[in-house]
C-alpha cells in the first residue's frame, strides 16, 4: 500500500504512522517530496486494513496496489475459467444462450416457451420460482411448485436449468432442481446469501447491482470463491441511469473491464438493461461484439399475461431472429454455441 | 389508471384494449385526441398490474394514479407516526439522535463511547454485531457476544439500542438484543428480510438503498408494514453519485420529499453519506433544517483501531460540539431530544 | 397534451385548467375517473407550453403526445439522412471512419498520422485547433495555424477533416478549412454556439453531452436543423457515471435508441467514452453491432508526447487493427466504408 | 506527482519514465515494494503534464499532490473571500438573497416582484434577458430591452441585478446593464464565455453544470481568475439524478466540501436544485444550515403565465414565509443579510 500523507503533517505524524505499520511487521520507506510526504508500505498488504490506515490522523489518501479480490483476479489465475452447467459451457470461446420467461408459470407455456427458445438455439432454460418484486402486493412466484415446472421443462426439450435463489433458506431446495443458481441484482450485496451459495456445489450465475461498481461486483463473486465455489459466471444487466428512456444504463464496456481484472466468464442480459424489446437484439449483438460469453434474453409466449416483466420479454419468433443474428455474430468472432447435451440435464 | 396508446394504434388493438379492461370488472373511459387515443381506467386500480397493461400491443404508456404503496402513504394515514424505541421516540417533534461505533468492539470501549454520547446529548446508541462488509476477509462482526455488549452498554447508560440484521435467520435472536432492528442499504431490497423483520415486533430503521429512487424506498417500507410492523423509521444515507470526493451523495431534499408522500419519520446518516468526518456536521445540521426527525452519526473514540469505517467517525469531542449544534438548531425549529428513560430499555 | 389533476383538484380549478385552454383556441377534453380528473387537449400542441400548464394551480402532471423535436423526429422525416462530407458518407449503410489525434499537432506529425489512418481505412480525418481543456493552463490549440496543418494532411492524404469549434465568433474561420464542424459534448447545451453552426453550410458532428438525455441531444440538433443545416450527425461518447475505471460510460444503446427517434446518422466514439486504449476495440466493434453509422477514434504515433488527450489515443499500428476487425463486421452487417475521393475535399 | 508503476513494469520502462521525468528539470525518487514501484516527482508540479505521465509505457497511474486550481485554492489564499456586488457583501458572513423571476418580463411585473421580495429581504435582484433554452421554438429572453427592465426595476427598489450572459459576444453590453454576471450551468464549461467574463470587471455568479464535479466547478472558477476578475461567486444548483421526482439532485454536501477548497463563496439555488416550490424552503434553509453564503430563489407572481420555468417559481409571499425563515436561521448562524444600499446600484 502507498500512505500519502497531508500536507504539513507532522514530525510526530509521521512517526506515529511508521510505528503503526512496524508494529504489525510490515516496513515502510518514506520519500519526503516538495509538498508531500509518501510512505510505501512493504510486506504483506492483507495484514493491514486500508481503512485503519486511512483513520490515522495525518494520512491523506492510501492507495492499495493489490486488487482486493485474490480468487477472481486474472492475476492469480492467468487461465480463463470455463464453467460447465451439467454439459453447457460458458467461457473460453463456449456462448451461453440463456432464454426463458421472468417467472415459471404454468407447465404448458413453460414447456411451449422450452420448445421454441430450444429451436431457436438457445442452451440454457430460465424462468424464476421465487421473485424478488418491489411490491408485497405483486406475484412472488410458484415456489417448489414453480421449481418443478422448470426442471420438467427443461429437461424434456435437453436444456439445463437456472434460477434465482433469494432467500439463504433456500439455497438447498433450490440445488435440488437447478443446474445453476442465479443471485439477482438486488441481492448482489446481501452477503449472507452469497455465502449460502459459496457453500452449494452448483454454478452461480451473479448478476451486477444496478449501482456496483465493478470492483464491487468482483468482491461479491469472492464472497461465493471463498467459500469453495469456484463455478461462477458474472453478468452486466445495466446500472442505474438518469434517462428514463431505458429502464437501465447498459454498461457494455463493463465487459472488457472484467475480461481484463478477471478469469471468470461475464455474459450480458439486455432484457434487464433495457428494459425494451426493441432494443434486445442491437444490445444482445453489441455484448457479444464486446467481448461476452453469452446472452441472458427473457423469452414469453404472451406477454400480456406474464407473471412479471412482461413488457420487456422477446417473443418466440422476435427471439429466433435475433438468435440467428447471434450466432452468425458469433461464427464472425470464433466463438461457440454448444448444443446442450440432454442426458446432462439435472 | 392512466392508458395513453400509441400514435397509429389500430382500432382492433384499442377494442382489445378494452376487452381486457372489462373483463377484470373495470370500465375504461376513450377519449381520442388529435395524435393519440387515452383511456382512462375507471375502477380498482389493485385488481389490475401496470405490467401486464404496458404489454398489450399498441400501448404506449402506463400512467398509475395511485402511489403502489398503501400503507405508507400519508393519503392513507394523514397523522404523521411517532416511533416509539423503548421509550425514545422519533417522529412528530420527537428528534433521534442515534450515536455509536460503526461494529461493536470491546466492553469496556463499548462504555466509553456511550457513555460520552449519553452526555453529549444522543439517545439512542448503536453498533453492528453483524456487519455486512463488501470483502470476505473484513471483519464481520461479534454475532452474538456483539449483541449482549451493546445492551449492556446501552442499559447501563440508559439508552435503547439499535442494531443491524442482515440475515433473515437471526432476526429473532437480535430482536431479543435490540430496541430497534436496523435494515441496512445493501439490504433495503432484500424482500426477504423485510418481511422477517415485519413479523418482528420491534421497531425498524431502513436505510435507503443507494440507488433506490424514493418511490423504491416506500415500497421497501410497505413490505414491512405489510406484515403488521407498524413501526418504520426511514434514513436517507446518501446515494451514488459520480463525484469522488464523497463516500456517497447526500440527497438532502429526500427528507421533504419523503414528508409530503408518507406519515413515516425520516431521519440522515450524515457519517455514511459522506464518509467524511469533516463534513458531518455541515451534512447534520442541513438534514435538521431540511425537517429531518433524526441523525445518525456513528462516533469512535480512537478511529484508527475501529474495526470498521473508523476514517468516516467523529471523536467523543466532536460529537459532542455537533451535538450542540444540534440542540440549539431543534430548539429553532421547535423540536424536541427526549431524553431516553433508563427504565424502558430492553 | 395530456393533463393529469391533482387527486382533490376543486370544480374551480378544473374550470380555470379549461378557460385557459380554450382560450388558446384548443378544445379540452374532460374525463373524469374514481380518483383523478384527466384532460385531453385537441389541437395544436405548439401553441401552449407545456411549463404554463404544470404552473396552473390542480394540475399534477402534464404529458405531451409529440416529441418537442420536429425536425429531428423520425417521424417527421421517415427516410434516413445520409450526411455527405465533402464526398464521404454517413448514414443509410456507410460508416464514417474518423479518425487523427486530439489535438493538430506539427505538420510533419500530422501528416505521417493521415498517412496511417488512411492506409488502415479510416475516410476522414480528424484534430482539434481550438481546444476546450478544463484547465486556463493547459494547451489551448493552435488557432488558424492548426486549421492549415489539419487542412494540409487530409488534403495530401484525400481525407475531409473534421475540427472543432468552441467559438461562435470562429465558426466562419473554421469553416472556411474543415469539411465537417465538430460542437463538442462541454457545447451540446451552448445554444449560441449551435445557432452559429446552424447557418454555416458545413456538416455538424454533435457530440452528446456528459449528463445529456437523448431528447437533450435531439433538442440541440433540432437547433442546428431549424436555421437551416439539416447535415447533423450524432455522436454518442459516454455519460457521467460513479465508477471511475472508465473515464465515462459508454450508453452504447443510445445507438439504437436514436434509431427509433431520428432519421439523423449516429455514429460512437469509444476514445472519450472509455479513456482507455485497452477497451477501445471492444467498444468499436459493439457500437457498430449496435447500428452505429461511424466510429470515432483518436490515434497518436507518441502518445506521451500528445498535446492532450495522450493516455487514451490507440497508436497507428493498433488502430490499423481494430480497424480491419470493424471492416469485417462492417461486412457481417451489410454497411459500406466509401473511401474518401481526394477531388472532393475542401 | 506520484507515479505509480505497472506490475511488472521493466527496468527499461522505469529509465525511460526516469529520463523523461529529468529532461524536465524535475527529480525522480524511486521507490521499490514488494509488488509495486513508486516514483516521487520533486520540483515544480507545474512543468510537467499529469496526461504525458499517464501515457509513458508502464505507468499505472499518475496523482497530482497540488490541486489543479491555483488561484481558487484556499491554501493559497487562507482569507475568504467577500464579493462586493455594487454594495451588497457576499461571503465572510454576509449572505447573498438573490431573488427574481425566471425570465424579464414587462416593466410592471418586474416592478411588483422587486418591490415584494425586497420588502421581504432579498437584496439583488435577479432575472434573464438572454435565456439558454433547451428548444429553439421557446421564448429566448427579451435581450437588451431585458437589460434595460430588470436595472431600471432593480435602481428603483435599491436591488443590484443579477443577470445571465450565454455569448461572448454579449459580455460587453450585458456588463453595462447587470451588477453582477451569472455564468449558468450548461454554459460552465464554455471556457469562451468563462474568458471573457474573466476579462470584465463585474463579478460573476458561476453556477455548477450539472454532471461537473466539485473539481471541475473550481477549475472553471480558476478560468475566470486566471484573466484578472477575482469576484466570483460559486453556486450548487442540483447534479443530475436518477429520480424524476425532483428535477435535479440537490448536493448540499457540496458547500462544506468547496468551503474546505476555495477562499471564494458559495451560495445554493433551491430552485433548479429541485424544480418543485414545496420543496424549495426545506431545501433554502438546509443550505444555509450547511453553511452557504447565500441562496438564489426564483420568484413570479402569476407561475402559470411566466415565460420560462413558472412551476418552480415561488409566489411572492410564499417568498416572504421562507425569507423570514432564513433570516432567523442567519441569525442562529450569526450570519448577516446586509440590506442594499440604493446609492450603489449600478
Amino acid at each position: 500500500m502507498i500512505l500519502i500523507l497531508k500536507t504539513g503533517a507532522t514530525d510526530d505524524q509521521i512517526d506515529h504512522v511508521i510505528e503503526r505499520v512496524e508494529a504489525l511487521g510490515l516496513q515502510a520507506h518514506l520519500s519526503r517530496g516538495t509538498y508531500r510526504t509518501i510512505l510505501g508500505i512493504i510486506g504483506d498488504e492483507d495484514k493491514i486494513s486500508e481503512d485503519s490506515l486511512r483513520a490515522i490522523p495525518g494520512v491523506a489518501q492510501v492507495i492499495p496496489v493489490l486488487p482486493p479480490y485474490k480468487l477472481a483476479s486474472l492475476d492469480a489465475h492467468p487461465q480463463r475459467s470455463v464453467v460447465d452447467i451439467s454439459g453447457v459451457k460458458i467461457g473460453g470461446g463456449h456462448l451461453g444462450m440463456i432464454a426463458g420467461p421472468c417467472s415459471v408459470e404454468e407447465p404448458e407455456r413453460m414447456d411451449r416457451i422450452a420448445e421454441a427458445t430450444r429451436a431457436a438455439g438457445a442452451n440454457l432454460f430460465r424462468g424464476g420460482a421465487y421473485k424478488p418484486r418491489t411490491s408485497p402486493y405483486a406475484f412472488q412466484g410458484l415456489g417448489v411448485e414453480g421449481l418443478k415446472i422448470l426442471r420438467d421443462a427443461g429437461q424434456k426439450h435437453g436444456m439445463p436449468v437456472v434460477t434465482e435463489v433469494t432467500d439463504p433458506r433456500n439455497v438447498e431446495i433450490v440445488s435440488e432442481y437447478a443446474d445453476m443458481l442465479q443471485v439477482g441484482a438486488r441481492n448482489m450485496q446481501n452477503f449472507v446469501l452469497l455465502t449460502e451459495v459459496g457453500k452449494s456445489s452448483r454454478p452461480v450465475l451473479l448478476k451486477r447491482g444496478m449501482s456496483a461498481t465493478i470492483q464491487d461486483l468482483l468482491m461479491s463473486a469472492e464472497y461465493i470463491l471463498s467459500q469453495g465455489n469456484s463455478n461462477v459466471v458474472l453478468c452486466e444487466r445495466g446500472v442505474k441511469g438518469f434517462d428514463s428512456c431505458t429502464r437501465n444504463l447498459f454498461d457494455v464496456a463493463a465487459v472488457p473491464v472484467l475480461a481484463g481484472l478477471t478469469h471468470l466468464p461475464v455474459i450480458v442480459d439486455p432484457s434487464h438493461a433495457t428494459g425494451r424489446p426493441d432494443l434486445i437484439p442491437a444490445c444482445a449483438l453489441a455484448g457479444l461484439a464486446a467481448g461476452a460469453d453469452g446472452v441472458h434474453i427473457e423469452v414469453h409466449d404472451q406477454p400480456e399475461v406474464a407473471k412479471s416483466d412482461g413488457p420487456q420479454a422477446l417473443l418466440p419468433e422476435q427471439y429466433a431472429d435475433v438468435a440467428e443474428r447471434m450466432r452468425k455474430m458469433a461464427e464472425l468472432l470464433g466463438k461457440t454455441i454448444s448444443p446442450p447435451n440432454p442426458e446432462a440435464a439435472a
